[in-house]
């Protein structure tokens, strides 16, 4: 078996594999047999396998955990034997023995899963100390300090995890030790000041705590020592983090953990020792250098906790010279070996090197990006790994500015809200629309602050370098049109209070203190993060490279979903085209409407008191809309563009506030009191739910048909240029079939009316949004009157969750704090509930109409693992905002060639 | 075949037939035979084979109106044979010939489809008149105006059904044959007084239309006539009316429609002459008396045009006393032979009684139930049959009071809104629910007219005789709470516009004048049709009869559902108990937070900034909330009670106007300020799906730990009064089984702790609403933590069709109106959609957990077609407001008799 199989697969072939084995030596094994010897195991086995310098050791079975955990914390004596003869075998590689005084052989005894659970089960190091063996060591190392460091520590380490001492015990006892050495001393003292003799006291105090607290000693036999820890990593199996781990993280079908034994070896045992992390590859930039770092005379968690700074590891060259050439072999054959770059932790014991550990390295989008593209060129890898090497989400990086990471330390968050839009934005802090347009004229940055934005607020959302609300979720209005422009959003900030009559707003800080920022002040936002920050950060640019152009074509040669943008204007669709978008899934029409000169008309149209009135003010929008399409029938130049009728209900067009109401009854020349009514009439409890989407237009037919006589027209224009279009008018909001069927008859009328006026050759589908769950749940009725579907999964997943998108804000971060709710649902499609009803949907429409083309146009088109399961379900194409297209295109790929393994 | 057959089987009965037959005599067929012969076809024949004196005639197939609809208008001559040879049948039975010029047949032709389908279809009469056969009919009845008067208006009728002229062109002609003589006489001519040689001119005339009209003479041949009528009775099958009324009526499968051709019969030759219609008991009381009206020298359109005044059938007796001996008996064969209450259209004929038509007799909810129930004494039905012989729906009329038939006339209907809750009332408009309330005092009748309803106003609905709303659907707050207390109430009543402030509503009239109706004045309301009368109107009062309580006996004894209610306070759960509930479905809790004294507390919860300032104020509601479940629990003497923890979003306990604000600032001792910012805070767009339900008591526990103390502590409080009770706490809005994992917890918790301090022996249900799509499609997940189910369908609704209840008023009714919903699914429950996911979750939950308990109590549960539902998918209760418990427990035993027919 070459390959690495699904647990479930493994899962019987253990049972089927010989069951008398329960411990294998590390050069028994191999990296195909995580399941039985878990991953750390397997990768011990497979790089003592390849040659790697390995300190020597033995795995126990994953299944020896199963029986443990099943049998009443018991197993088998055979089992013991086969730990013995292990351990034996062990001593002799070694040349060491355990429990000697003379020449004492230590372990370390951790565990290992076949999946990766950082932190969350147990390990002991330095087993096999006790006051006879210390003194051996003394003997060997000729170091008194390090022989009762490793003793204490071992102390402590086997008291917590095995014993079930509270650690801040020994903590406590160790700073009582180095308080008495600070009086003596009259010097700040640190765990390094402490001497031989100091520590051998604290060995000495730390048994002490060991019985009192466990009314036992602490065990002196090396075996009981070794029997013991063995017992206690496989008991930690089932410990309460360890369990909820596995339930966050979805690990299922895993019997236990298996525990390796393995030789310690020191990096500390003086200056011809020492420790450190290599990368073969630059996990930065992905440049082809040897990178990372070492520390002299040191273990592995000084290097960590940063105390000392560890030197650039090319200082090996000369400081080091035969390590690092053993190093140099040692990266050059795990590279080779695992055909990725390898993340390598090393230990140096008296110029001797052990590899402890190797794991295929993280990196940033830019590395992840070159690395795989260079393998390809230096035939270590296919096109195929080279495009699942690279995550993604990670180009969101690539695609946006970026804060300096160096820079982000140096100020303080004040305040996080949701992630809406990727990026970076620095700029001055302004509360109104009109205004950030106005100072961003004069050519300064500005960022946005409101409660919520609102379709007014379009152009000087447009003039900022980013927008922070307060309230709002994942698919408010502001992160929809944040997404749609590429540009730095952070909505649904509950922690800040905004005022926008009086220019500022407020935050309590975790002090309790209450910081106000006034219009002019400086703030940074990460989109990426929702992070926000008082002052300027420097941020970086994005870069496309030229690798990205490749990575993306050998993408674009493995999917099969389509992907094409959310955009309503030419300037979005042209930067779509740029990303790659295969036309447009979504034009809201609606959005043209709120320019100036177009609102007016909006305006009156909603006050007209008839028909009539309402068609003279629709005509006056009828030129500006047939312009916006003939933009964008251009910029997709043949591509598919599909169009949606107005969606908003009408009381979005009209002024809310007292003085802007007085100003625009003015100018539309009405009474006050009628435009008041209006207003009052207009109003709904549940706007989401209420009069829009094909509601309107089934009590408006004239917009529906205005819209229709603007996009057939506009179609006809660019044809007669000589350009090639298939308009797809989309209906919104059907929840039953008759809606369709009736709206279907307006837009057909009338585009017939058109092409027969225009006099020429033109095709164009009818199709419907699929994002009220009633009309998932009957898509084969609806399917009969619709040339395609598009899954809203915005509105579908607020209306099968009963979320307000707008409301959410206020008790979805606490869902996912407190693990009710592992994601936001408006962010990762749920596939459970809403993906649910997309399948139903599916299958049904697809039963009706036989290769009916279906697409998804809600946010969750441009997320990896929604493009995902659209792929699976057979979607045709996804739709998303234009910075994410990119990103789904990879992840388009990604679905067909994790479909194929 | 005794038994009638459903269409699929008889359509294939008939393939299967003998297939050279097209045309039977009345007296070859029988009841049987609806598919083939058509109802009317089958009822004449049925008449005739026992006895009946029907006019003799033939019965032209269904299966000849398929041949001619498929065969472009055209059917084998062997059909043209058996027309001809039952027509030389009839001129022997009759002993008169088709076309004669001494003794001329005439004949009826009319459609006749298996499914009645009045008015859909064409009809022609006296048919076989001509120039030469009006001469024979004059010399047979020595009347020759009245054969002309026959003679016109056949021409009128071939002319507008056969050949396609406009019906008013005849109209016309008429009015200038009266006009003329008018100006001759210099008096007011009807129709009466013209003469016969009025009509022979207008014989004339009306052939003169039919020339220029259809440029053909008017056809004198008999034989074509007969053809010609034939063929459109069955062309009419396929007009536009008859394919809508079909569609409208989901009346599917039938093959076309019957012909029957009739030997014609006079009720208008003279004072020998006349005709009538009766009922063979009192369709008003159900009092087992002949019943009914006639006339003397009349045909049948005259007694429904109303000119002249019917004598009662009583007075036949004594005016025509062998004609009433006949009639009598006829009454009773028809009664016993069908064995229900037959309504009969009868002529006499030179003072021979003829039967035309017999059928089952329409009748008021008191005779339906009389008639049944007396007619089980009288041994001619079953108790199963009674039951089925009172339509659920009509209990209605029983149970509230109703407005007089007679007296509804005298007023003009003003407005028309949604029929929210039934019954009538009569009142004084009052705009606020306080002045309601002062009104009632002093013994005023009122009625509270406001845009909408919010839960301050339940104490001044309480106090009102009535409620008329401008806005809201069936299942608004008002409707909720109109129903719930058996109120007259009209919501969403788009026509009026009201003004609260001065105290006024307006509404536009038909003739564009607008009528103000202030406060003081009288209105009426007639909440089963949602009509608003302005004035007053004699209402009559319910009254519930001993039948009815024998009837509703029989029906417990028949269905499988158990029936609840929803009720939140002793005074209605006791009402519910008097109608036959068998438990709480809902006991919406926070109806019980609106009191003066509580409101209070909610609001200093609400406005407390910890949880121990929110558990202080909720310390005040513990005792308020223990003791109103005491009271329920005592009320329902140990049937189930379902009490739902809190469900509205804290902002509706929270004031909304500027001067409420104030005053409740004070009564609280917050600063304005604070008040107000509180409620932005609370503010939400879409608050349907917001911060509600569980995902309340998800952020402040602390609510369901009060409640939940109050309901165990009440429970342990009537159990150590001697009383059984196993309350059942219902989580509201779960639509993640995590929500429900969460609050399960939390209130297990609680009630444990009480039932250890209470030291009684009880048990408790912990279960859920579901009412969120997501919930549905996830509830295999969601009954591991359920020890119920329960459909929140209103919600449901809702939310499947992202319809919302508040504002749907604005669309709904032109959705009807446009026949893109058939109906208002706030009130009949959506089985295509909604239904759709109910049975989702019935399924996934019981398969997750055997034999779960489920039920429903969104407001379908009192309305028969959605119980009959929930019968079929196998739910255990419905749960409805009280006054619809007896419809609830009727339609339940319908569903039962249905199936197992």
């Amino acid at each position: 078996m070459k390959k690495q199989q699904s647990s479930t697969q493994q899962t019987t072939a253990i049972t089927t594999s010989d069951s008398d084995k329960y411990v294998y030596s590390f050069d028994e094994g191999n990296k195909d047999m995580k399941m039985l010897l878990g991953g750390k195991g397997a990768g011990l086995a497979e790089m003592t396998r390849i040659g790697i310098p390995v300190p020597p050791g033995f795995t126990i079975t994953t299944e020896v955990c199963e029986l443990y955990n099943k049998n009443n914390k018991k197993y088998p004596s055979e089992i013991d034997q086969q730990v013995r003869e292990k351990l034996t075998e062990l001593e002799n590689k070694v040349g060491a023995k355990f429990g000697s005084k003379d020449n004492p052989l230590l372990v370390s005894v951790r565990s290992g899963a076949a999946v990766s659970m950082p932190g969350m089960m147990d390990t002991v190091l330095n087993l096999g100390l006790n006051d006879e063996t210390v003194k051996g060591i003394i003997k060997n190392t000729q170091n008194e300090r390090f022989a009762y460091d490793a003793y204490r520590r071992f102390i402590q380490m086997f008291g917590d995890v095995v014993l079930e001492v509270e650690h801040n015990k020994f903590e406590h006892a160790l700073q009582k030790r180095k308080d008495a050495k600070q009086k003596d001393s009259n010097h700040v003292v640190n765990d390094t000041d402490l001497g031989a003799n100091d520590l051998k006291q604290l060995v000495a105090d730390y048994k002490k705590i060991v019985r009192e607290e466990t009314a036992r000693e602490f065990p002196n036999d090396v075996h009981e020592q070794l029997q013991l820890s063995i017992n206690a990593v496989f008991g930690s199996w089932n410990n309460p983090r360890a369990i909820a781990y596995r339930k966050i993280n979805d690990i299922k079908g895993l019997i236990g953990t298996a525990v390796n034994v393995q030789a310690m070896v020191f990096g500390n045992m003086g200056e011809n020792s020492g420790t450190g992390v290599a990368f073969t590859r630059d996990p930065s930039t992905g440049e082809k250098v040897f990178y990372g770092e070492f520390l002299r005379n040191a273990q592995g968690e000084d290097v960590v906790a940063g105390i000392r700074t560890p030197q650039p590891i090319k200082n090996l060259a000369n400081a080091w010279p035969k390590v690092y050439k053993q190093l140099v072999s040692v990266y050059k054959t795990l590279e080779s070996h695992y055909k990725d770059m390898q993340d390598i932790e090393f230990t140096i014991q008296r110029d001797k090197l052990y590899i402890l550990q190797t794991r295929n390295g993280k990196r940033t989008a830019q590395a992840a990006i070159r690395i795989a593209v260079e393998m390809v060129a230096e035939k270590v890898i296919d096109e195929k790994t080279a495009v699942l090497r690279v995550q993604p989400q990670q180009l969101d990086q690539l695609l946006h500015k970026q804060l300096d990471p160096a820079a982000k330390k140096k100020l303080q968050v004040i305040a996080k809200g949701l992630p809406a839009s990727p990026g970076a934005a620095v700029g001055q802090v302004v509360f109104d629309a009109a205004k950030a347009h106005a100072w961003a004229k004069e050519g300064k940055k500005v960022i946005l602050v409101r409660t919520e934005t609102s379709p007014e607020d379009i152009e000087g959302m447009h003039a900022s370098q980013g927008i922070l609300t307060a309230r709002g979720g994942m698919t408010s209005h502001a992160a929809v049109v944040g997404r749609g422009m590429g540009k730095c959003c952070v909505v649904g900030c509950n922690e800040i209070k905004v005022n926008e009559k009086q220019c500022l707003f407020t935050v309590t800080l975790p002090n309790k203190q209450t910081q106000t920022i006034k219009e002019g002040d400086f703030i940074t936002l990460e989109g990426s993060t929702g992070e926000v920050f008082v002052g300027k950060l420097s941020v970086v640019e994005p870069e496309l490279t030229s690798h990205f152009a490749r990575l993306m074509q050998w993408a674009d040669k493995i999917r099969r979903l389509k992907v094409r943008t959310n955009a309503d204007i030419p300037r979005d669709s042209e930067v779509a085209r740029k990303f790659g978008a295969e036309g447009i899934g979504l034009c809201r029409t609606e959005h043209m409407f709120f320019d100036a000169d177009r609102i007016r008309a909006m305006r009156e149209m909603i006050l007209a008191g008839n028909i009539e009135g309402r068609k003279k003010a629709l005509a006056k929008l009828l030129p500006m809309q047939t312009s916006d399409f003939v933009g964008l029938f251009r910029v997709m130049k043949g591509y598919p563009v599909t169009i949606r009728l107005i969606d908003p209900p009408l009381h979005e067009f009209l002024p809310q506030e007292e003085e802007e109401i007085k100003a625009i009854a003015e100018e539309l020349d009405v009474s006050i009191g009628k435009l008041k009514d209006k207003i009052k009439s207009l109003h709904e409890t549940n706007p989401m739910l209420g009069h829009r989407g094909c509601r309107l237009t089934i009590s408006y037919p004239e917009i529906a048909e205005m819209q229709t006589e603007a996009i057939i027209s506009a179609a006809a224009k660019v044809i007669k240029e000589g350009q090639s279009i298939i308009p797809e008018i989309m209906i919104p909001l059907v929840g039953h079939v008759n809606e369709l069927k009736y709206m279907r008859e307006v837009v057909e009328k009338k585009a017939q009316e058109i092409v027969a006026r225009e006099n020429v050759d033109m095709e164009y589908k009818i199709g419907t949004m699929i994002e009220v769950p009633r009309g998932a749940l009957t898509a084969d009725e609806v399917a009969q009157y619709a040339d395609f579907f598009s899954f809203g999964t915005n509105d579908l997943t607020q209306m099968t969750f009963g979320f307000s998108r707008d409301d959410v804000g206020k008790f979805i971060p606490e869902y996912i704090e407190k693990n009710l709710l592992e994601k936001d649902p408006f962010e990762i499609l749920d596939q459970t509930g809403v993906g649910q009803l997309i399948k139903i949907a599916v299958e049904k429409g697809r039963k009706a109409k036989h290769g009916l083309k279906i697409g998804i146009c809600g946010e969750h088109g441009g997320e990896p693992s929604s493009v995902e399961f659209c792929h699976k379900i057979g979607l045709d194409y996804v739709s998303c905002s234009p910075y994410r297209v990119p990103i789904a295109r990879l992840a388009a790929a990604h679905a067909v060639l994790k479909e194929s393994r």
